[in-house]
């Protein structure tokens, strides 16, 4: 038995089948043995009454990403790192996003440039196509699957990047020949359009018509149309951010029919309402993304979702932009028409404290769902090879929890780059309180210890390796 | 009691509801007497043995309606009107097709141009919105709904035709404010195109491949999206020509959650299959239409529709073009790729034999669900006041059956303009023998006896002035 | 045209299909005619503003049946055929029970000797199978089918009454053979009695715990079994009194999987809920009956089930017992245990007016579906030849209504033997005011002008002589 | 670190979330280290190219169990553990038959003296509960469940098991009070006495006959009804052996509304069909058992059943008769009549390898699902801790795969003391070699190494210490 660069001792550790108490043998960055009593290490960690959980896998944020005239995020990618690392997660997936007329290679040079250097963790790129030309479905799309870039994003909505149906089909004939993966942003763009058309005539243009902008079946239609084109194509798509149980029937349906249909929820589904957009003032709009959250029947229809498999990741849609701009005044986010609010909240850091606090400790969903949910099935789905548990010959992500660390979310305690959380003020226990990304600790006892640059640049597998549970 | 212009004396009349013996007495075009041996008539006609049923309403048919370069109708009003009297109608609904550019008055200016003169039977007009402008939306509709003109149609598909998601709500939007009702044809467009480039850059042009190109979930995407549109406006719509059970089912699933989506199949639907597309040669191309015909569970489930009032219309969808041209070569019908076969068949003179052999006579449905199905609803739903049924006050259009004449449909005892049809030699128990419109005889004993001219225009009430069977 | 005893002069007619102005002509107990400003009547009666629709048909009645030791029902078949009268009724279908042990001739016998000049209306009896020996099974009913007692039907609870699944079976077999319809009582028998027991020994003993006592998936888990058991058999049956949505899905489920399955639904799930039974004092024994009235949400399953056909059929259930004995004291059903309160309810004279007012004035249903729900539908699936329509050659039963006659429910103004109505204070839009039955007058302008014995018992033709709407 | 009993070297290990290459080090019976290139122990067993996999746990075998007249099962406690370790399992789970008039205690004395000293692997029992007397369910299933029988099964059929409705309730109550689980066989007793009734009668008596006397409905009616009266007392179960789509909805449906309701499949019902009862003379009895297998169908809605979660465990439902008796001449299994063929196959050998073969190797579903269907989830579910996985801390039993030998099944190959195996001639890819029951080599490279006597009973916790996957 060789010896460990770091033994973590005594934890319960949690897969996304078993718990179990035992030390962690790691070397090089990879754990390279699980067992009793494990001896003959530099440097041993004792972890009596944590969890000892897979780092998290966010495979669904946004960071320095333009979004609009004058229009900046809040997170670049040392900011949005370091908030995920505080937030339990050991690796992230931002989008590289296409412009019209840009090559896909250039897009990723300009990402991989922001990158380069300033990442606390891990991250993978999904590229998301808003122009797919010739050249871009032809070309460029299989070249960059073979390097790697395994997944890509479309969406039926917003000005400049919505695909209409025949540009969808022939993304999708794309992945199926090269077995990507294609996520889905599911809205339809002319029905929201027509509405907000409608809303604005009446002069309602107050944060709270977001919501009213793009009722519940405008995203149930354009779910529906999403998996009916990529059934055509018989090729499996990932529908994110579902928002309500409409749109999650139609992927059960789907799923019930053979499909290879998944969905992916957020948080903002489980704890916010279309209510929290009414508050005084234009503070509705920091509550306002897309889709918008629902109601308490829709929270329970994606607790439903999470617990029977119809999704089958978790993830946080990070999209930060700051309330107030650098001069104290009212900044993007509380501009006063919905048209115009940037869409998107920030919530990289509270993705999994929210899921554990709401989930586990209230007995929705197991521990061992919470980690499928969080990190092995993001794995498996996007092709992150040794990445999302904790098994012999895994990378040393790790997250350690104290399960009982009883604390509210507030603003001041996080560290992203946007100025408020829609999150404030939710009672949370169970938080991470540090962080491992290939052995090396980022975040301990709730310090900040790693370099920014630590985190690597993860070229993908095929997704599906394996299946999701 | 006064005096009748005529009686029929002795026949089993149908309504939606019952079926009994009794007497019919006429006066100035109407039925003002049901009764028992009934006398004092200028004429007597005795039914003995026969069925006396309200003459068909046809509330889809296309007729003279300009089909792409070259390609002119196989029947005009006078024709489409003759063949329609002998498949036992005593009304039509043809289209007004709107091309883009055209002011709806001046479309019907034209329509009503070429019936002027030559219908058999009475008529009443549908407006295709295939432009919908400021003016057309804000102005024309309403005035128009207001002068009978008070149901439209729109397509999902078709170069030059298809409305975008926009457009649908625009419509949908005057729709609800005027109380007219709204047809939609629902076939995904993009992906019909996207099929038919794939279908032709691998040299599958022949008539068989005309099903490939718009396969069953291309029909359910647009079923469902079209229902998503109607459910945000809160209008009702008619989906109509369904062809299979998924597209029905996403009727029935609309009905159950309350909305009011109502469906229309069609007898190619229920005789037809996809596979008489493949016969040799080009007569495939005889079976060209849309949605094409499916297969045989596809049938079951357009049955199943009919019998349990997920459909409440029965329509023919007649379509007619010549498969030979005047010097006896290929015309239209045959040319040698299905992209460019004109898609339509004839279906107005066999609409009615079809159902009443395959439906009453094989116990598949009653006889007053036959007449619900093919006149009482067509009447109920498009506002035709004073038509579909045979009752004290209405209208004398009558057909009389003789439902044990057996004869196979032939192309030589058709009246249509079109030099073939698609239902060549399948037998029938069941035809038609007389037709009266207004109490006056179109039809008698098989020979036509009206001059054309006799048919009026119908301008039509609200839908629904009363609820559907 | 010959003469008429009486014309009904210029009421609006409405069938199961249409509604209009026509006068009817009757002779010798029949219509004879229908027509526009008829003439020729020894006596013309004139209903301009009021409604003429089809006497009401009440398919599940209960008269002068035994129910437990010192327990009599209170109405015989005089009182309750008077107050159907009042109710715009002209025929009922009132119960023969089989006790143990029993033939069924001597039930028939003595069943109609209480009928025998007692009735105001006309009247057919369903005979109730509680012992299905095999002379029952292998000779009476056989030979009863034949002399016209069609349908029959069973219970599955209730001590001495509750078939076990074998004679369920038994008697399903009987009735494909024959071609009879059976009505099923569907609640879990066990079930109740397990629950019973349980409240009882916890000492909950009021009328409240009646509804505790049989729950909604009692009345599932039964119907579902019922409808297996037909299935297996291969006959068609009625599921009667339906109470809610999960029972009323397992119909749907069963209609849509192409089983003859249809569903019954009654006034209390319409208007009263479990609540009603939670009264002061032992005031929510006058709401016992079962399946006990549920939710608000289980109205609505109701009126959908009414609204969309899965029901086809609404009846009374009319099961009258007096609330104070003849001493003014407590009488059965204000006794203390709900064990034993007599179960059921009185309601053959406001069934009419309830589904009327709620549902035609309310618009939940057209005059076209009540007609269907209250009198046709009821003539077709039970094989009452010439009833329930208006048309040529049907008998002249006919309700003369006031479509516009404002007054509550109460029970002074009713006419059954109960002491009280469960549906007190509920405000109606209108009322029968008159009603024919052949031709006579049983009620004129709302008074009793018939005599008893005027009523005559209908033997019945095979059920589904025609489908029902 | 200290030194291990055993190291099994470099196979792959699966769980039912990950697969991955380590050792496994083991000391004192249970796994105490997971690692890279573990050294120190006292034997070395080298897997490379293998799969390690957790041993199988079958939850549903009958052994030693009278079965009738003169019927005893061909498999005692030290012959079928000897096959079901050839056949990759480490644990078995056989029922303990109450018959009527019996105690518990008696009952499981008698069974536990039967496996004293004979079984080759682990075992722990689950009570059948044929008897439900006052003393039965008052006192000794809540003391029988404090000592680790922690699960009982029921009966909705067969002379002499059938549980009534009230019993069945009475059983759920007192689980639900103990927190004890109940398995329930779900077949309508009634129905297939009045069936079997009327093939004998009608003379159809072979063993094809079987299958009609008890079809779909009759399964799909007692699982709905099992699941009804779990609802009503609030308390999970898990159906056991369901064979077809219609039970297995009724499953879905039942987990979709949030029931805590389980199922289990068999192999018969993924290989097997009822054409197999029709093999000519009495060969058809070797494939009766109950339910009995459908159609290919109903083995495509199993199949989906395993993938998507209806159903959580696999089990193989052994339950073996010999075909001919000791003299050579027709034993029990192929007696004439279908009603008197002793009820069941055998099948403990087989399990793994068909759900292997047919499952992971075509690619139906994958590695860690067929650990959790064969392993994981029975652990889970019925409270076996320490079993079920490959962990550190876990008992070492252990199945070594080769996943690439290819052999059919066949009765001279087999271990079990029936005389023929049903799955005879089923081609199988993937065998296990070796097994380990707590560290010690039961099979060892397909030799049988152990003496019988070292499997030893387990007591079992509260079921459902962890969700199932």
């Amino acid at each position: 038995m060789p010896n460990f660069d770091l033994i973590i001792r005594n934890g319960t550790i949690a897969t996304a089948s078993e718990s179990y108490k035992a030390d962690i043998g790691i070397r090089d960055g990879r754990i390279v043995a699980i067992g009793e009593a494990l001896t003959g290490a530099d440097e041993v960690v004792d972890a009596t009454g944590k969890l000892v959980l897979p780092g998290g896998i966010d495979s669904h944020v946004h960071i320095s990403q333009p979004s609009g005239p004058g229009i900046v995020m809040a997170d670049d990618f040392e900011s949005a790192t370091r908030a995920a690392a505080f937030g339990g997660n050991s690796t992230v997936m931002p989008y590289c996003l296409q412009q019209k007329g840009e090559s896909l290679r250039t897009v990723l040079k300009d990402y991989h440039a922001l990158a380069q250097g300033n990442c606390h963790i891990d991250h993978s790129f999904h590229l998301i196509i808003s122009d797919p030309t010739e050249s871009v479905l032809g070309q460029e799309l299989p070249a960059l699957f073979a390097n790697g870039y395994t997944s890509f994003k479309v969406f039926m909505t917003y000005e400049g990047m919505a695909l209409d149906d025949y540009e969808m089909l022939s993304v999708l004939e794309v992945a199926r020949e090269a077995g990507a993966l294609v996520q889905i942003h599911a809205e339809n763009y002319d029905a929201i359009r027509f509405l907000t058309d409608r809303l604005e005539r009446a002069g309602k243009t107050a944060p709270h018509f977001h919501g009213r902008s793009r009722p519940i079946p405008v995203e149930r239609e354009a779910t529906h149309r999403a998996i009916s084109l990529a059934e055509l194509i018989d090729v499996p798509i990932m529908i994110v951010h579902v928002s309500n149980r409409e749109a999650m029937e139609e992927i059960r349906r789907a799923q019930m029919r053979g499909l290879k249909v998944m969905g992916e929820t957020c948080p903002q589904y489980l704890v916010l309402t279309e209510s929290d957009m009414d508050r005084p003032g234009t503070e509705g709009a920091k509550y306002v993304c897309s889709p918008p959250p629902r109601d308490h029947a829709s929270q329970e229809a994606c607790w439903e979702g999470l617990q029977r498999g119809v999704f089958s990741v978790f993830s946080s849609d990070h999209c930060p932009f700051r309330y107030e701009d650098e001069a104290g005044k009212l900044a993007p986010k509380g501009r006063s028409s919905f048209r115009w609010v940037p869409n998107g909240i920030p919530g990289i850091e509270t993705r999994l404290p929210i899921l554990f606090s709401e989930g586990v400790v209230k007995g929705r969903i197991s521990l061992e769902q919470f980690v499928a949910l969080t990190a092995t099935n993001h794995a498996k789905i996007y092709g992150l090879s040794g990445k999302g548990s904790i098994a012999v010959g895994y990378d040393a992500d790790i997250a350690i929890w104290d399960p009982e660390l009883k604390r509210p979310i507030q603003q001041a305690g996080l560290h992203h780059g946007a100025d408020y959380t829609p999150f404030e003020g939710i009672e949370i226990t169970g938080w991470p309180v540090s962080l491992l990304v290939r052995g090396n600790f980022i975040v301990r006892e709730g310090e900040l210890v790693g370099a920014k640059g630590e985190g690597r640049y993860l070229p993908r597998a095929k997704p599906f390796q394996s299946r999701p549970l």
